[in-house]
């Protein structure tokens, strides 16, 4: 072998491949190879000044050193799609011809990029905190209602100020406004000293899985179709993802017997079940489950020996009277004993999504319910390790758990601004779900909840055999194709998962316009199946 | 054995234990329990509905059951001495009688939380990026310099809304500035596309270890004294924390041979070595690094195939002209071939610290030379996991790398808020290393740099059989002495680690009123020192 050759496997690498048997073939390959030439940092080992010569281009950090929990973990959102779609505006920004004159991100919750006004409340509160000596410039009353002044002086009094590093938990004047707020949400008590404030709902979530996963056998369950932040998570806790399925043709609702029989099965298989991840409403499928659902899921974690995790991020995102949103704290105590006292329960919301839309801003909280004192003990350590989360996001809570009252100088703008971004959101995910319905081969359920469709696709056998080739799940080579075509990016539902042989896409309704992109998308799905048709 | 004690086992308990041998001990027992009641999730198992009874007292997460990454890590900065000066803050509150009438919080590099004053530009800004409205208001000219508004105005056309997830690596055009910031700084050249915004520098810190730790046997390089993220962060990726001394004597600066001794200790150990940390300036210890030893640092990670992380948040904290603050970007450039090309150098800069003193709103970034595309590629995909930073960090950011310009209509204040704040620090560092120095057996270094005081205290033996006896380490029994007489709060040297038989505390220098401060703690060091003579 050429000396070439043998130094090759130590030079950076510009391919990646995250599937496990090629990361192992790779290291076994490296060990024989390390033996001979001065690869491994074992080689390296010394305390002459005098060093053994080193391949300059050696890299420590490579696809075969890196944590392979790391490699192997995978964010559909931001993939691969989302990549070329960069590219795509970058081309378009650079007056290149494209077949669109506008690349539409549909492929994440993120409302204020496709142009939702912020609720003007929290933005003065914002502006006043950042920035105290504001309020009592003598121009600020033309500027500011006075209950929003009167309010960020209060706020500054509690908090000192934005640059400080505060509680590890959170300021305690707004833990104790969200206990509130969850107290009059619920009817039922809350203490600030179990609620966690966080930079946005994702980080609870880390956390507490770090906290909760002790081995590689540890297992989790979590719907089909699910946010890919689990499995993500999941990944990098080195856990096993269980899944269970929602039935779309019940409305994404829950088919208990057959969570029953996932739990079974894995731990026939050896898994050792320690949570149940639920997204109420859902995410990507837009549905609120039923209460029947939710008592039966409290019942089953009390039974299994499960901590409840209630992502309850799109609480208030609802578009069905008929299925307003009931927190599965209020749930659980509603059942009274012996669950209401024992069920081990995590909920999670967020200032991102709602009517709030405050996705830059990374704010969110969790409460603890039912966790012994020494899980509460732990979860503070991490979170004191991470310092506290930024005081704009917290700040961002606040006014999420306690907005204007009725009366208030502010309340009526509030009011109006609120009631307007729902109104939109609702007419938006009308128009498309009747849209899609349209389409030949495609069925979409409507949107109760939450800021997404996940319509399925029924495709050609041609298109899946394309797809094949080229190294595609079949549902990714359509939603890529639909980028290349419409500038609509969306993500596939390979992304979340879903039932085998079966193919969606996620898509928020979040961009304006709904109209126009309908008939873009329309035009695309036409000519896809006329190139495919069987 | 009565059933009471069988049950115990698995109910919830308060106490919590984090030592590994009572953890074994205590997982032990459980297991042999485990097969008696129905304690674990497995003997749960079932498919009927007609449930086998449960304990209703089972928790999931307990100590027994926790990841024990996290049940090990210690983050001594917020540990018990910090909690108990929480307690006795809310005593005062209460109206209690103590022997002092404030707790001085000296324990964190929090500059704003003791009174240090942020600078008006920065905080403009973020008034001004938080309500865009504002720009536009008539009033507005009466409250904002032209130079800000501009701006603003510009950064609001750059990033749309602080309300919409950015990129995960942060602004492009934020990016960009960071860029010319490195490049100007250190005459070498700098790529947005390896700067990553973070919230905070302990964010990128605990990233970078997530994706080069792959094995228990892992280990990383850490300096003696450290700031207690690098072993938190470490334990909780499961590796191996391997010291190198900084030598007191010689004003905290590197011994080469120590280090090459310490990498051939761990390596006999089999320990796989992957990085090597610098702190520098230093933190606990105020140290500032010689040119010569941080070159000879640069020539140990190339010899020995390790990856440089150089933590550089307190560059702007320089106090001795003799010493200016060197970037290891700018070292390792400098020294030229082989190593300018080849070394993976990681650093990390954050405006919580400098004169920016902006902890609260969580900013920072991290640079990474050298890293293979790969590396760069999984780093990125743990960013984008987790969303982005916040937006108001990245602005933070953006006016720390680019301040205002000699000649624009900010720039005099700017400059006095900066010079001020400087100049007090210097100060007040200088009263305390005088004041340690005068007390009976204490010698204190003078600060380089950095925010922080490490002075050595020689106890008596009788202190350190009293500590023993209270089952603490001897500096933390005199620092929690100090707190309950004083009202001072500092962190025990052992919470860095210190070279054996040595006890130190570190403290920063940002309280007001050092005078009054460097006498009270004078009353108290007598007095203990009279309480334990030997």
């Amino acid at each position: 072998m050429a000396l070439a050759t043998l130094l090759r496997p130590c030079a950076p690498r510009s391919s990646t491949s995250s599937t496990m048997l090629a990361s192992v073939a790779r290291r076994q390959s490296r060990v024989t190879i390390a033996h001979r030439l001065p690869c491994s940092s074992h080689s390296f080992a010394t305390t002459s000044p005098a060093m053994a010569p080193r391949d300059p281009a050696y890299r420590v950090i490579t696809n075969d050193t890196i944590n392979k929990a790391v490699l192997q973990a995978e964010y559909a959102v931001r993939g691969a799609i989302a990549i070329r779609a960069e590219e795509l505006r970058d081309d378009l920004e650079a007056g290149k011809q494209l077949p669109f004159d506008s690349v539409v991100s549909c492929n994440i919750g993120n409302p204020q990029q496709l142009d939702q006004k912020p609720l003007t409340y929290l933005r003065q509160m914002a502006a006043l905190t950042e920035y105290p000596d504001l309020i009592d410039f003598p121009e600020s009353t033309k500027i500011f209602p006075a209950d929003v002044l009167a309010r960020a002086k209060r706020t500054i009094e509690e908090i000192g100020s934005t640059g400080a590093y505060s509680h590890s938990m959170g300021v305690p004047a707004i833990r104790k406004r969200v206990a509130k707020f969850i107290e009059e949400r619920d009817g039922h008590p809350a203490s600030p000293d179990k609620i966690f404030l966080t930079a946005g709902a994702s980080t609870g979530v880390s956390n507490l899985l770090q906290v909760l996963i002790s081995s590689p056998s540890d297992g989790v369950l979590i719907p089909i179709p699910q946010y890919p932040l689990y499995t993500a998570a999941l990944a990098l806790n080195e856990a096993r993802a269980v899944p269970y399925y929602l039935q779309e043709s019940a409305e994404w609702g829950l088919d208990v017997e057959d969570l029953r029989s996932s739990i079974k099965k894995a731990r026939s298989e050896g898994t050792k079940l320690k949570a149940l991840v639920v997204i109420n409403p859902g995410n990507p499928t837009g549905n609120c489950l039923s209460r029947e659902n939710m008592e039966d899921i409290v019942r089953i974690c009390y039974d299994e020996g499960l901590v409840l995790f209630a992502d309850e991020v799109y609480q208030d995102n609802i578009y069905h009277h008929s299925k307003p949103f009931t927190s599965f704290k209020k749930a659980l105590h509603d059942l009274g004993a012996p669950y209401a006292d024992n069920v081990e329960l995590v909920s999670f919301h967020s200032i991102s999504k709602g009517q709030t839309g405050e996705c830059g801003r990374r704010g969110g909280y969790f409460e603890l319910d039912n966790f012994s004192e020494e899980a509460v003990e732990q979860v503070y350590k991490l979170a004191s390790i991470q310092l506290c989360p930024s005081l704009g996001g917290q700040i961002g809570v606040d006014v999420l758990v306690s907005p204007p009252k009725e009366g208030e100088e502010s309340y009526l703008l509030w009011k109006k601004e609120r009631d307007g971004i729902a109104n939109t959101l609702k007419g938006r995910s009308e128009v498309l779900v009747k849209a899609f319905n349209q389409l030949e081969g495609v069925t979409c359920n409507e949107a109760e909840g939450a800021m997404y469709l996940f319509p399925t696709i029924t495709l050609p056998q041609k298109a899946i055999d394309a797809a094949k080739k080229a190294g595609q799940e079949p549902d990714a080579f359509y939603s890529l194709r639909m980028l290349e075509a419409t500038g609509i990016c969306v993500v596939p539902g390979s992304g979340f998962g879903q039932a085998p042989n079966t193919y969606h896409f996620r898509t928020t309704f979040l961009a304006p316009g709904t109209d126009a992109f309908a008939k873009r998308l329309q035009t695309f799905h036409e000519s896809f199946l006329n190139e495919y048709r069987d």
